[in-house]
Formats: structure tokens, sequence, C-alpha cells
């Protein structure tokens, strides 16, 4: 099914092109809340978006801070999400003799909910407009000294935010530059498992099903956000009403997609296909092979691996997807056609054809100093080299006792002020840390560093320090004691005297780099990031200017409405339902003689006879999502909750650069859940919270 | 254990590089059989290698052609190599209900014995030194001319050679340009299967287990040898005596080991660490993370992908290994080392000293060369932009049509004379051809074409025809005729017409790049190759002149013996056995819960009572080899066999570049074999064959 050729799902769009780029395609669009698309829900589903309704649905999502979506399912802080969100924590808290993702979990009471060691929720309370205050900050022409007052100026209103109201505040880039909003959560970081299946049934299929339809997976797990040790109330959470869900009806989907790229240049996508993806594939293809090869050597290894596996795998099968889409000739010309009907709307008034022109070279100019920057940018500041959790905390613990010496404004901003909670949250977690699995990957990846530096460069040759790779990562890792939060905490608390004196092997590498890193971010944030928020910015306001502001901005992992249908759809040019069931799954685990990644947990085995074989499991429909949707609640025009939303199909990957109508999003569906938590699991007291009103 | 650090191996050979580069290090050497180490095996080990015993080893010795070693076991012709050399016509010889990988086979008669469908096995009957007549007629200072010249001169050698003895004739290149050789072989293309075990225990262990120690494989199949449809009867071959095998025993190989790069200059070898080695890695990475997608998608995918994943994993791990080798300073010390040593000494004599700097200067040349031309060279005359089995076929046909209306000696190597029956027999192979496999390679080596040489590039332009790599690897492999090996026949007997007239798809791709990758192709031999032989050729004569010619050349898949003693080791500072039991694999199986890699097949379970546990299964020894080794036969100084070699350890993994006293050459145990027939398979008659004196 993943040979699906592009082209013959978007020949349509190419022929389509000869209207104007803003003409949204379908149910195209990943809205704001405060910018919601009442008028083409008026038109096209007569259906009116009123403030309660988008309110109650904004404050029922929950964003995961680990990279997915959620949202309330109860009065009493339950909170529902993606297996594969949770599998992280599943992970963490699992030992070599207590596998949560093998063997799932159900907390029987509270007392039996375990806290996870590092989550972050979010909960969107307020949106507001800081544009003209982050730009009149910004005068200087330089922009060096303009990144430097753009974002001394966004930490000023974060921290302000944060300080008057008590709230996790962040201003928000949009449309690349084009607005700045202050985004204000609720934070919740008390949050404890509730439920969990097993991941064979979470993850039926595998990576070889992922992103495939029809599909069978049950990727759902339960969490329970608490406040001073007691489930909090919510009064905004989602009631449930999957039963009645049909074909062509309208659904919503409330959730954080995390980054698009549809409003690049064509000079930007053709770098991003020839430069920077096949470098990320690599980057991906070689963290695959060593998690894999050290995940074969045994089960435990295996289970120890399993996260970095499904993160890698899914990231390399999605963006594998996404280059497809790149290299696919229909596609390019898809983003050419737009790019040119904005050149042709721009030119019949001088001054903004003047500013088109300036804003593509600002583009163009930023493309060429990342294409020189980008490689020692991912090796040092994004520490590819280093690919190690110790590492990470090391360079946190080394720069927080520089950058907390200085004003917040004058800092990296993750370490301003409204952000050190968080930060610090992340920095004393206390999910287990593997030498073995630390050791492979360091190697690996310090192979790389020399790989693509050259062995003679001098700061590989520092790093390694007359070593050969094995041997130096060997080294760091039996040497360091950072997988103690005990050490960390005191050398956080001790500041720069602490750490300069630290002889903490993994401390030293982090000082040793520290200055090519933060020199190379320096370049990065001056020469790459800055231009194209001008550039961006102003293509954003031409657009707005022609068309208005009736559209959406690229994905930013905050807080999106995207609308559709429940609806069939075609796979490699095979029909598909609209919906799978229970007794599709027990078919396809048996046409792979229960092999894996096909076979069902026991507990399904064992439950055969207790469920309704004609139990929906997956649906799909048209919404408009990407990755960072995943967990999103999907409700129908009530507001009720019908399913949550997982995946997107092999059709969607192209959805980074350009909606097409064929595309699909995949959810399971909410009777699943509930039969399951029922018939399967002996968690009728869940389920029940879940139907309670 | 595959972190183990190099330089703790290597540190001991740094100091002692006080001595002259050509003192070898303990059992070091890939030896030519008509220069044989007579002088170190009779002051190491007081032995006396006969000419009568070296001659009866060498026509026991078979080269697989397909990248293995191999020896006469019986009178009868039965061969014995290794399970993964016999692995891929194990494959072949598969189908979706017939599955000799996953349940072994073992022919009860002669009847039953299964054709291979593509095999070439050759027996070295003699050596003739040709460098004089190879060097006189290549009389051009002009590299582009000398080049056709030398080529010119080596076919016509062997195509003579050829039809005066109706051998297959191979000029072979010797210390990459010292001497030039005709190598003659008896060549055998009937081999028929008569056993192989479950590959559950071939490769007990899988990759993780790869080029680990302690380990316990049976990784061993025997085919037999037909001519005229009747067994061929050989009166030299191996007569059996494991029993008596002790730690401490002096023990031959004779085998065909493919490569090393032991005489390559420091920057020869920095261009291998930081160009070569990276490219073909990442190469590497995507047919294993292709392989894998696929194969994970059901059973009966994994069984078609089981041979390239094999092939690529094992290469692989290898390929890493060599390179930790590379990136080791150690490693680097010893080569800077040796190289200052033959520099010093050449400086002695003037017209020595600048023989060597004409010498270094060549080779660095074609490295600038070889930089340039790299990517083209292995993505158009390599095929790597077109990776499946149908482009091979097409090419062949297409190149067949216009070399084969040259004169012999004018032609590209492959196309001489004397070489197309062999080639003949891989292009009308029944071998099965997946269509689905080959559209995912192709698919992905068309992206990785796209990537590499960029969208723009004409020649992607051409290939890819405006559709998208996946689009175009449906179109071609759906259109194409060439798994038929009938439209092969008619093709490549309907010379140029044929080929001109011919629509298919692949065919017609075939033609579209092969300018361009003749172009290439010529540039890499008039600017590489030939300069490489001339300059090494150069080093190599300044060796023979100061120390003498008592040296062995870097491995060239041609017949080598080596020799060392059954010795214990160290695997990552743990200290490990000479041998290992059945016992021990019963013991592994059960750590990892009978597990795949680690699972036993039903057979070794259902007898486990039967099998006498202290039965040695796989020894180490110190003995020189390297891939291409794998199914030697391993011989005690009365050349009669105990084992057969099929791996070396991670420590030796380094002997690439160097050979260290601390690497080993891995063997089944000859009585595994013999122990294994007789109480897991009911192979009495076969066992009882092999002991047959």
């Amino acid at each position: 099914m993943r040979c699906r050729p592009m082209s013959l799902a978007l020949s349509f769009l190419v022929a389509s092109l000869l209207v104007p780029a803003v003409q949204l395609q379908a149910d195209e669009g990943m809205w704001l809340f405060n910018q919601p698309p009442r008028k083409e829900l008026k038109e096209r589903y007569n259906f009116d978006a009123t403030d309660a309704w988008l309110a109650h649905l904004r404050k029922s999502a929950v964003r995961f801070n680990n990279g997915g979506s959620g949202s309330f399912v109860s009065a009493d802080g339950l909170v529902m999400t993606n297996h594969h969100i949770g599998q992280g924590t599943l992970n963490d808290l699992s030992t070599k003799d207590r596998d949560l993702l093998k063997n799932g979990y159900y907390a029987r009471s509270q007392a039996e909910e375990l806290k996870a060691p590092n989550l972050e929720l979010n909960v969107l309370m307020s949106i507001e407009d800081v544009t003209g205050r982050v730009n009149a900050a910004v005068n200087s022409k330089d922009p060096a000294k303009a990144e430097q007052q753009r974002r001394a100026e966004m930490t000023k209103i974060e921290d302000e935010s944060n300080k008057q109201t008590g709230l996790r505040s962040d201003v928000v880039t949009l449309y690349r530059g084009g607005l700045y909003q202050l985004y204000r959560y609720k934070k919740y970081t008390d949050v404890r498992l509730v439920f969990a299946p097993e991941d064979d049934i979470a993850a039926f299929g595998g990576d070889p099903d992922n992103f495939e339809y029809p599909r069978f997976d049950l990727d759902v797990c339960f969490f329970r956000v608490y406040e001073n040790d007691k489930p909090v109330h919510v009064t905004d959470y989602l009631t449930w009403n999957p039963a009645s869900l049909k074909e062509g009806d309208l659904v919503f989907v409330a959730g954080h997609p995390g980054r698009t790229e549809r409003t690049l240049t064509v000079r930007h996508l053709e770098f991003m296909r020839d430069v920077q993806m096949p470098a990320t594939l690599d980057h991906l293809r070689r963290q695959d092979v060593v998690a894999l090869t050290f995940g074969g050597r045994s089960a435990e290894n295996m289970r120890r691996a399993k996260s970095v596996l499904l993160r890698v795998q899914n990231s390399m099968k999605a963006r594998l997807g996404g280059l497809a889409g790149l290299q696919d000739p229909a596609v390019m010309a898809v983003k050419r056609a737009e790019e040119e009907t904005l050149r042709k709307a721009a030119a019949a008034n001088p001054a903004m054809a003047a500013e088109f022109d300036a804003a593509m070279k600002t583009i163009d100019k930023s493309l060429v100093a990342l294409d020189k920057v980008r490689v020692e940018y991912n090796l040092l500041e994004q520490a590819q080299a280093f690919r190690s959790t110790t590492f990470g905390i090391a360079r946190t613990l080394v720069r927080a006792a520089d950058e907390k010496a200085k004003p917040s404004a004058d800092r990296f901003r993750e370490f301003r002020d409204s952000n050190l909670d968080s930060l610090e949250q992340g920095l004393f977690s206390k999910a287990p840390i593997y030498a073995d699995l630390e050791t492979v990957a360091l190697s690996d990846s310090l192979s790389m560093f020399m790989e693509q530096r050259g062995y003679n460069d001098p700061v590989v040759r520092t790093v390694m320090n007359g070593k050969s790779p094995s041997a130096r990562a060997i080294e760091l890792v039996r040497g360091t004691k950072l997988a103690d939060v005990a050490v960390r905490r005191q050398l956080y608390e001790g500041g720069k005297k602490a750490i300069d004196a630290s002889d903490d092997p993994m401390i030293v590498l982090a000082r040793l780099v520290d200055k090519p890193s933060r020199d190379v971010r320096t370049i990065f944030e001056q020469q790459v990031d800055e231009p194209q928020r001008v550039g961006y910015g102003k293509l954003a306001n031409i657009r707005f200017e022609l068309f208005g502001k009736n559209t959406y901005p690229d994905a930013t992992f905050t807080l999106r409405l995207a609308f559709g249908t429940v609806a069939r759809c075609e796979e490699a040019g095979v029909p598909a339902p609209a919906w799978t069931t229970f007794g599709g799954l027990f078919e396809r685990a048996k046409e792979h003689d229960n092999a894996k990644p096909f076979s069902l947990p026991k507990s399904w085995i064992d439950h055969k006879g207790d469920l309704d074989m004609d139990t929906p499991m997956n649906f799909v429909s048209t919404d408009d999502i990407i990755g960072g949707n995943s967990g999103s609640p999907i409700v129908n025009s009530n507001g009720e909750l019908v399913g949550i939303i997982f995946d997107g199909d092999l059709t969607s990957l192209v959805w980074d650069y350009v909606y097409t109508k064929e595309g699909r999003a995949i959810s399971v569906h909410g009777s699943a859940i509930l039969e399951a938590l029922r018939k399967v699991y002996d968690a009728a007291p869940l389920a029940d919270e879940l139907m309670r009103k």
C-alpha cells in the first residue's frame, strides 16, 4: 500500500489551479480558535460555531507537551490521549519485571494510579494579539540586533504575563512571522496513569500498518490530572456519544498540529527536498539501525529501545511520505502555481510587488545561510553528535549556570524565568536512563560527528580526546553520574561555581562544546530564523491585504480546529470503508497467523466471545490534521466525543505541504473504547466514568 | 559486546612499530599457494608445507562464485559450505509453500537433490605469472590509453588460455598492481542441494550475534557437484578428523578472502574513513530499512526479503566494525608508522625515493578523481540508482548487444569471450524475481538518485520522465517482461536489432542511461583504477626490493592459505573459551526464552535427549581471514578437516586494515556437524559419506 503514486491523488489539484491561491480545498484548514472558520462552516455545512461551543471545546482540549494532544473526558480530571503519546511514560514507569507497554495497565482505584515522571499538560485559557508590541520593539535594520530585540520582547511579554496570571505564557509566532499572539495555559504536572491497553492491540500492525488504512488499533490510554494530590475537578470536559456516528457526519478535531510547511516558498521547498529531508532521513535511518541492533540482542534490550524505535520509525515513515510528496512533480506544480498566483496578484500594486520581491530575496538568502550552517547546527546545537540523555542533562546544567546569571530577557528562550518550572521538571525527571543504550547511541553519534565534520576538525579532535568513538562513548557513559537526580540537583543549585568545579566527564564535554554550539546557534538565529520571520511576515501581510485574514497559519503545536466528514476512501486504488470493526481485527490477525506485529494480546483472544464483532473500531474522516494531532478528540456538531484521532493515511502524508481531499485522518471509534473497557479489560468503572454526564 | 574499544586491542601494535613494516604479526597472512609461508611455518611451528600437502588442499578447496568458499568432502562430489553462502540458493529454491530456509532440507536420495538455479563453483588448477606480459603490453604514458592496453592484454591472455585448456582463466591483479597472475579453474555449474539445516540453527542468534563469540551456529550446508547429470568423481577431497582437535593445535584455512585494504596509503585510508565508508554505510542503512519495512508486512514478504536482509545486515555490521577501526587513532597510528617505515627505507636510495614519491602522488591524484566521480559512478555504473534484479538484466542485455559486436579484447571485461558462459548462466537464471520487492527497492533507489544528483539533473529528469520515484518504479516493474527467462533469451539472441526494437520499459531505461554510465565507467577506469595499479604496483616493487617477496598481497577473492592455532580469547574484556558446546547452545536459547533470533528449531528441541551436550559446537582460532573466507575448510596439519570457517569476531573486523593477534576466526566444529546429522536430522547416510576415506 505504501507505494501509492501521489501523482494520482494530486492531478485534480494541478488542474484546478486557475483559481486564487487562497481558495481552500474542501475541508482544508487548521484554524485558530480566535479566528474560526465560521463562514466555511455555515456555507458548507450550515453549522453555527458559537462562542460557547468553541470555548467549551477549547477548554476541554489538552496539550501533551511531549508532542501530542488529548482531552478531558470526565469531571474528575480524566484525560484521554493516544497510547503512542503515553508510551514514553509507560516505558518510564516500566522495569525489567513490570512491562507496562507489553502488558498494559489498569488502576482499579485512585491509589493505584501511577505518577508520570515527566508529563506537562496545558489547557488554553486565553489568546491575546501582541503583534504590534513585538514588531514595535524591533527597530534595528541589523538582523543580529533585530533578533535580540525580538527575542527580548517576546520573553518580556511572557514573563510579565506569567507573573500577573500565574499561567504558562507563550508568545506564538503565527504565519511564520505575520502575527505574534500570547497563548496563556493552565498547566498541570501531576499526571497519573489510569489505563493503557497492551501495545499489541494499541499498535496492532506495528510499523508496517502505521499510516495505513484499513486499521485496527486501540490506540488510546487514560491519565488523571491531580492538583494538591487530589483529582482536579473540571467543568469543561467532553461527554460521549459515539454510537450515533454515521457516514457523512460533520466532525471536528480540536488538537495541536505540530508543524506544516504549506506556506513555504518553492525554493524553500526545493531546499527541503534536496538537502534537509535527505539528511534528516539518513539520520533517522541510522538511529533506527542502532536501536534495532541493540534491541535485537534480548527482550529486555528491546523493551529499553522501544521508545526510541517507535519515535524514529514513525518519524521516518512520515518523512518518507513527505519527501515522496516533494519529489512528486505534481505536488511541486501545485506549489509553483500557488506562488505564481500570489506573485501576479501582488504585481498589480508596485509597492506590494517590491515588498514581495524583498521578501523572496530575504528568504532565499536565509536558505544560503542555512545551507552553510545546518550540519554544524544539527551536530552541535541540536546535539546530534552527542545522542544521549545524559549529554542533554549536562548541556542544560552547563547552560543554566550561565544563563540564569543574566536578566531573563537576555537569556536563551528556554531559560526565561517563566519557563524555568517546565525546564526543571524535565531536568529532574526520575525517568530511567539505560547506560547500555546510552553507550551505543552515543558511540554511533560520535562516529557520525567524525564522518560529517572530518577526523581533523578541531572540535572533533577535542571531543574525541585521542580515542575512538566507541572508546570515548564508553568512557563518558561509565564516568558520568548524571543518571542520579540528586547529582543533577546539586549541580543545578550549585550554579556556575559547581559546574566549573565538576569533573563529571559529561559536564566536561558539555562545557567543551558550549562555545562552538552557542556560536552556531547565534548564526542560525540571526541569519536564518530572524530573516525568515521577516520574509514570511511580509508574505503573510501581502496575503492578508490581498485575500483577507480569513485563512489559517501553518501548524505551530498550538490549539487548532479542523472540520470534515466521516467518509470512505480509496487506498492505493482499493476502496476502503468509512470504518473497520472488531470482526475485521480478528480476521486480520488470523491472516497473519497471529504473528507479530499482527498478534492479538491474550486478553482479546480470551474475551473474543464476549465482544460484539460489529463494533466499529477505527474510522476515517476528511479533517485536516498532522503530527501533534495524535490524541486529539474528534467530536460531532453537538461537541460530543465520537472518537480519538491517532493517525493519517499514506495519502495524507503530503499534507505537510498541501491538503488534498483524498487524504484521511484516522480515529479510534469511541464505541471500540467503551466496548473494550467493559468486555476485554473488566474496566466498567472507567467506562461508567466516561459515560457520566 | 559490540562496543569493545579497539584501542585496547591495538595498543601493543603501536608500541611495537619500531620494527620494519614487513615484520608480520603472529599468525598474520593470507598467503598465495604458489608463494606459501614455508619459512614462517617452519620457524614458528616446525611444520613442513610440502608441495603434495599444498596441492591436495588447493584441489580440495572450492570457490563459490556468489562470494564464498567451500571444499570437496567426498569422492562423490559432495561440497561443504556455509549455510549463509547457500542461503541465496535456498531462497531461490523456495516458494510460499516450500520454505527451505525456514525448514531446512535433506535429500535422502540423489533423485531428491535440488539443482541450484545459479551457482558456479571453481577449483584452482594452476597459477602462471604473466606480470611481464601484461606490463610489456602497456607502453603508453597516457593513463587512458594505458588502461585500454592493459585491459586488452589481460583479456587476450584469458581468452587464449580458455581456448587452449577449456579452463576458466582469470588474470588476477596481486599487490594492487605489483604482480599479474593467470589463475586457471575447473568450473562446475551443475550444483545440487543435498542438505541444509533450518536457518534458526544455522544462524542461531541472528544479526545480534553476528561477529560475536561465544557462538552456537550450525552454519553449514552441503551441495553435490554434477557433470553430465552424474555426481562428479574427485580424487582430491578432505577427510574428516575433528574429534582429535585441541587447544594450541595448528590449523590451516584454505579459502577465498574477498578484499582487504592493508596496503593502502594513509591518505587512501583517510579517504575511505571520511568519504567512502560513511557513504557506503548510508546506502546499506537505507537498503536495510527498505527490506525491513517490506518484510514486516507479512511472513511471506519477510521470506522474500530475507536474502537481501542477510546480505545487507552482515555487510553493514562488518563495515561498521571496519569504520570503527579507521576512526580509532591507534589503528591509524599503526598505518602511519608502517608508511613512515617504508618511506624511510626507500629514502636511502635516491631512485627508489623518487619512485616512492611518484607512486604516492599518482595514488593521491587517483583519490581526487575518485572523489569527483564516485557518486555518479555508484549511481549509474554500479546501478545503485536502479536497484532491482530486472534492471540488472536489462543492462546486461543492452550492453551484450553492443559489446558482443566488438573484438573480445575491446569489450568490457565481463563480456570477454572466455567469460560469456558465466555471464549467460546468471542472465538466464530461473531464480524467482518478486515484483513487489523490486518495486519498493527501485522506488527507494530512484528517490536516492534524485536526492544525490538533484531534481534538476538532466539524467535524473530523463529517468523520472515527469513522474515521482514511486510512480516511476511501479510503471517500470509492472511494464517489464524481463522476469521471463524466455524473453531474456530472445533479446540476448536477437542482438542489437532486438534490443533497439524493444519497448520493454526496463530495456528502454537501460538504453537511456547507458551512455552516461559508460562515460563514468571510462573515467573511473582511466583516472582511478589504472593510476592505482601503477601507483600501488610501484609501492609493491619497492617493498619487494627492500624486504623481499616473502609476504602476501591484499585479498582478491582468490585462493589463499592462512595458518594459526586453536586459541581461547577475550571478548569485550570477558574471557571466552576456545570452543562452545551443544550444552551452551541450549542454555543460551533458554536465557532468551527461545525467542527469535535465539529460538531453536523443533528438530533440536525434539532430539535434545539424543545429543551429547559436550559436543563442541563452534571454535576459534588465530587464522587470518576476511569476508569471502566464509565456508572455507579448516584443517589440521595432516590436512584433515576439523571444521568450517563461518565468521570472525568483532575484534577481527579491523583485519580489513591490520591483523591483530587478539582477533579470532570462528568455525563450526566438525564434530557438531557429524553429531547433528546423525542425531537431529536422521542423516546417517550423509554422515557416513563424510567419514568414508
